[in-house]
């Protein structure tokens, strides 16, 4: 066998910048293929591991769960995807296989799964590698230099609209228009919601109306916020803030559900009596399944859905980290290798 | 048109026996019906109007929204039940019929809803008025003398198995063995599932396995939690009590639901790292519709299933209401007319 060598770009302890780094691949497993990478978007939680905000990041540490790449070795058991082959890679990079999730096509709920910067090394660099399952076909149609944030940003989005089974009829609310929250709207325009976009950011009002959302609120607007209490069948926080949840609770319709994908520090104060008397409910939910992103990537194919990214060298990651931490990302960053 | 006097059991004040009391109805709606009431169950909510606990109790106030009985009168639109048919009434007297959730069967949810009890006078009485829809076709299968429980504290557990698609397959957890948690036992272990009581009363365990429980968990006892962790896939709540609730989350499998019909004083702590991690959600809803009120009719009748009711005259209703405020209950009081 030859030596498969890593070339990437890593973090050596918790405050230093990243630096070059390679290391060598164990031999591939019958089920893995790896990945060229061809670009590697930035995610908040990339971030998050470097600076060991979680405290299980190993340095050196790797991070990178949002490539788009080609696949450049296959194990002879891998299946659906081939050497030549564009694909992506996410959050995910293995799972079981053989558990009640998996075997149900949940992969996302697999309790074994491997995670892509957890414990092992990500896509800032020219290889990645990951179990055949995870490795989602990547179609012409969609720009690869682009596609990288739909694998983790996109997906965990999307997810949840397959899953709490939302309807082109219903209203939707967005919190937060960032990384996720503009995938949201264009997502939720396309899907045939009725489209709200909250934020606090009143400049930001025209570009989600642009992105697909069919008002703004300012939630910070107490007669805003009146105005539409009652009405949205559900609403999708993307933010990592802890917010007036009650506020929020009054804006939805009966049967509606508060649904939050980021990590909000504090716990969401879920009431009995909200809860009950407007069959209301408060979820979660993680990244989605083999077949759910391939589903997201096929909408995305057709609806022309692609993140607003700014394009970095991954020699200047550190730059685009810098420009990341100062909250100035429009609305995602992409390392090209 | 004859004068309607209803002969009733009133609370004057929240502090003060109930004492007979006579009052007059209006006249018959085109769309309404009076039964004449034959048995009436005792709820927690009747309790908690008569003391004004909520403080929108009005004097003199009859209580009762557990009524089993017969159609005496019907107004010339009333649809679906006719003179001489029985009845059973619940928590919800009238609907508008005509908003969207009215008009999606899901009367349960329209913001009109009008209460048996609220602004009006209840069951604990000779006759009740409802609009025809939420008069709900008793069958002679079922036994009149203990169905009324069913028509509150029974849809009530009901409702969510079918809003929240409980399946078979299922293993779900019932919190608190009362009024309401021993008919979920019932209900769930017809409904095909593995079924969990939850407890901390250890003589209520064989009772419990007797109402359909394949196992008890003490939930003060943290081992017991700790080794169904990650099992069951619906918790429902039936308490008025602020639990250990992140200890229940944990014993959610992926995907699960903490449900709670019980009006809990306490927000329910939904924290973003579980609701995220194990896709879990905290929900909550109120009785069901008179389709699913139908529905558990027809699944009572089938499967037998009843209330286990201890019985009083209307004439010792205070008697009846000291028994159930020292907790005596086993499992359900029904005042016979």
């Amino acid at each position: 066998m030859s030596k498969t060598i890593v070339k990437a770009y890593a973090a050596v302890a918790a405050d230093k910048p990243l630096e070059p780094y390679e290391f060598e691949l164990p031999e591939l497993g019958p089920e893995q293929v790896d990945i060229q990478v061809a670009y590697c978007g930035i995610c908040h939680s990339d971030y998050s591991m470097i600076h060991n905000d979680w405290g299980f990041t190993r340095y050196p540490f790797v991070p990178g769960h949002e490539v788009i790449g080609t696949v450049i070795a296959a194990g002879e058991m891998a299946r659906g995807v081939k050497v030549g082959d564009q694909v992506g890679l996410g959050w995910f990079a293995g799972s079981c296989m053989h558990c009640l999730h998996c075997l149900s096509g949940e992969h996302n709920l697999c309790r074994q799964n491997e995670y892509t910067i957890v414990g092992r090394n990500g896509g800032f660099a020219d290889k990645v590698r990951c179990h055949w399952a995870w490795a989602t076909p990547i179609p012409a149609a969609v720009d690869s230099s682009k596609a990288g944030p739909l694998l983790c940003g996109g997906i965990t989005v999307f997810h949840p609209l397959l899953e709490l089974n939302i309807r082109p009829t219903h209203r939707v609310g967005v919190i937060g228009i960032g990384g996720l929250g503009h995938l949201a709207l264009q997502f939720l325009n396309k899907w045939g919601c009725e489209v709200t976009a909250f934020t606090t950011s009143p400049d930001k009002a025209a570009e989600a109306m642009a992105m697909g959302a069919h008002s703004v609120v300012n939630s910070k607007d107490e007669n805003s916020m009146a105005a539409i209490a009652g009405s949205l069948d559900m609403i999708l926080n993307t933010t990592d803030a802890n917010l007036p949840w009650p506020a929020y609770m009054k804006a939805l319709a009966p049967g509606g559900i508060l649904h939050t994908v980021g990590m909000v520090p504090d716990p969401i104060p879920a009431s009995a009596g909200a809860l009950i008397g407007s069959q209301l409910s408060v979820s979660g939910s993680p990244l989605g399944s083999p077949a759910t992103t391939r589903r997201m990537i096929e909408f995305c194919a057709r609806h022309k859905i692609e993140p607003i990214t700014e394009q970095f060298d991954l020699r200047d990651v550190n730059d685009a980290l810098e420009h990341f931490a100062a909250g100035k990302a429009r609305y995602r960053l992409v390392l090209k290798m």
